[in-house]
Formats: C-alpha cells, structure tokens, sequence
C-alpha cells in the first residue's frame, strides 16, 4: 500500500488513459493527476521519455521509484498492491481470471484497433493537415462495424450477458467501453443499430459514475450533434 | 493440476501458436498437439469457431470443458495451474510481474504489429496473388528498423540487460523472439547489424531447445537462403 505517492500520467484523449482515471477513482485509490498533453506531443519530449515513460505514450503511473506503462499492467498491478473489489479482476478466480485476460489481450488488435484506426483515418489525420483517403476510411469503417457486431454478437451474447465476462463489471468491460466512445467523436455513432451493446455501455457508465462521465467529457464535447451525449462541464485544465 | 486433458490448437507459422508450444514442451506439461493448418484456414472453419475459439485464431487451449484463447491469457492460466519454474512470470513478485505484463501488452501494437505487417506485406500476399505495394513495403520495413532498433537499443538497453526484464528468461522473451524469428521468413534477418539483439536471441533459444529448433523448423525451412537458420528435420505433419 503505497497510496499516496502514485502518479498517474494520462490525457483523457487517449482510451486506456480514460480507463485507468476511472478505475482509480471509482476505486478510491489516492492519486496525483500529472496531465500530459497529446495533442502538444508532451509524450514525446526527451524529458518525459527520460523520466517518466520509455515507449513515450500514456497511461504511465509512477509510484515511488517504480515507473509502470500499459494500462492493462498497471490494472493488475493496482489490483495486486491496493484494495480494490474483486469483481474488478478476481485474482481468488482463475477461470474467471484467465477469462478477463482473454479479452484484455484479444482487444489490442481487434476494438481497440479497429477503433483507433477509424478515428486516425477520419478525425486525426484531416485535423493534421492531411486528407481524408475515402477508399480507406470506407474500408476502416466496415472493419469497425465488422469489430462492433462481433462484439455485440458474440462476446455479449445479444444481451444474454450483462458483461464481457458474465453478470459483473470487470476491468475487459471499462477497457472496452472507453475504447469504444472513441469512435464518437469521428462520428459514429457505435450504438446505432446495437441494443444489446448499447445496454451494456449504459451500464458500465451507469456503475462507474460520476468519474465515467468527467474522464468522458472531451470525448462528449467533441462528438457532432447528431450523436447524443451528456452534457458534462469542462473547466478544468487537464 | 489437469494435465492429461490439455489440448493445444497451434499452427507452427503463427507466433504466439511457437511461443506456447515452447513453453509447454520446455516445462513439460503434458498436452495433447492439435494442429490447425492456417494455410488451408481451418481456424475459420464453422466446426473450429463453435467447438474451439470464438475468435477464429490460433493458439487456443482447451481444458476439459474450459477453452481459452489468447496466448498470453493461457500462460498466466498455466502458470496458476501447473507447477512452472518461477523465473517464466514470478507470481511472488508484484514488480518483476508488472514488468513481464508491460512488455506482453506493449507488444501486440509494436514488435509484434511490426513483424506481422512487413511479413503480410512482402510475404503472405504475394503468396495470395496480391502484388506487393513497394511504398508500403518500403515504410513497413523502415517500422521494423526502427522496432528493432528500440528493442535492442531501449528494452535490451544496448546488451546491459540479457533478458527483457532483467538476468532471467521470461515468458515475454520466448514470445519476443517468436514474433521476431517470423521476419526472417521474409527475407529480413532481424539479426543483422545488431549483435545484441543477436545475443539475446541465441540465449532465448539455447536456453528453451530442442523446443525451440523444433518449433521453428518450418520458419528455418521458409527463410531464403542469405538468412542462416540450423537445420531441423521437417518430417511430421503438423
């Protein structure tokens, strides 16, 4: 238990940095807010590398001497070193364990890729100065969609789950929903035609509230009108 | 403790299908081998998606009625159920396990995102009767250089560290070197130019052989000929 010196380094832009701000706090685990700017490249200054995180991203906690990247390691090492509900990641439930551990590994290159890329393709990228390549984006999009159904489809089950991993809120589900917002603010709209998914990501808000929304509230801002989100002040500085 | 009913869905020419065969066969934990032939895409088969993995991938392991997918989930599920020497992933050190966990989520979107896409690129697609895009190939070989490169330079720190996470071989080693060893398929030779890299991946096989050469015989049999690679017996039918 090492509370009170953890450091977390994140930017609300980036899905894991979002997942982790609202684990540590629904969880109640003391933590300094270091922001880093993404959009300034602050990840990339020889400062932040040198001191903070070698592979130059966020999230990165630092606890005392010890310097920790990739949000998927901190969860388990957060969830070795505090206090947190076992529902989380039952460290006392292998199967359930192995099964969480599944989808957290699974995602990189599926949601979490298929998101990414779709949101480079056609909200980073033009914001950088570069064109839209249309061929592209349509391809990008049918990937996501693809991505999308198969998780409504296959890892909820249509619904006959609650959760990615059976009827409690483990860390694969916020995992998943804050990769997935990110889809909203290129426009589109992951819910759309998705009951069962929709569900599941009200719920996960629902049960991570009031911090789902404030990690959330750049990505609320951001979204076009014709995506509905709450509404969610911002007036501070991270 | 159930070995006897272990099943190991594989293919040799995937990566993290070597990194498990390996690691199994070095810590001999008995497992019964079935084999899975991309080539002919059996993992996408109706059978294979309903019966095995959801996911249509390879490796999977089933486990009497527990099946599990993703590599990395089933190392960690092995090694709470089997007896493992520690020094693979040291579930009694919070921080040596973060480590490992760092470098096993890092490496889906870098070293093993850099691999796969030159080798799809220059190898696999051709194969398929797509031409090769030179400009593609060309910018995916220069991500390979630089992966490579922040691999040797950062994560061996120049030869400083023998192994990813510190003096002893681990989990994250024999999956790094599998992904790396598939390049040499490709014709590029990860090894060329960077002798401590080189070290390393020597003292990952040597340490792990025959399992390693044994599963690594078909990418040895692939690689051209200006890729020097030990010569093993190809004589099953796996």
């Amino acid at each position: 238990m090492m509370g009170g010196s953890l450091k977390l380094y994140y930017d609300l832009m980036s899905q894991p940095s979002r997942a982790l701000y609202v684990f540590l706090s629904k969880n109640g685990i003391p933590f300094q807010r270091c922001p880093v700017a993404l959009r300034k490249f602050e990840q990339k200054s020889p400062e932040y590398i040198a001191n903070v995180n070698r592979f130059g991203k966020v999230p990165c906690v630092v606890n005392n001497d010890f310097r920790l990247a990739e949000s998927v390691a901190i969860v388990r090492y957060i969830c070795r070193e505090y206090a947190v509900p076992a529902h989380w990641y039952p460290t006392n439930n292998s199967l359930q364990q192995a099964r969480i551990d599944e989808y957290l590994s699974y995602q990189h290159l599926n949601i979490r890729a298929d998101v990414s890329l779709y949101f480079f393709c056609t909200w980073l990228n033009p914001l950088m100065g570069k064109e839209v390549d249309r061929e592209q984006a349509d391809r990008l999009r049918r990937r996501l969609d693809k991505g999308l159904n198969f998780f409504e489809q296959v890892l909820l089950e249509n619904g006959a789950k609650p959760f990615l991993t059976g009827d409690q809120l483990t860390y694969a589900d916020l995992s998943a929903a804050c990769e997935i917002e990110q889809a909203k603010i290129a426009g589109y709209n992951p819910c759309t035609e998705r009951p069962h998914l929709s569900a599941w990501m009200a719920a996960v808000r629902e049960q991570t509230n009031p911090f789902y929304d404030e990690a959330h509230k750049y990505v609320y801002r951001l979204a076009p009108e014709h995506i509905p989100t709450p509404t969610v002040p911002c007036d501070d500085d991270d």
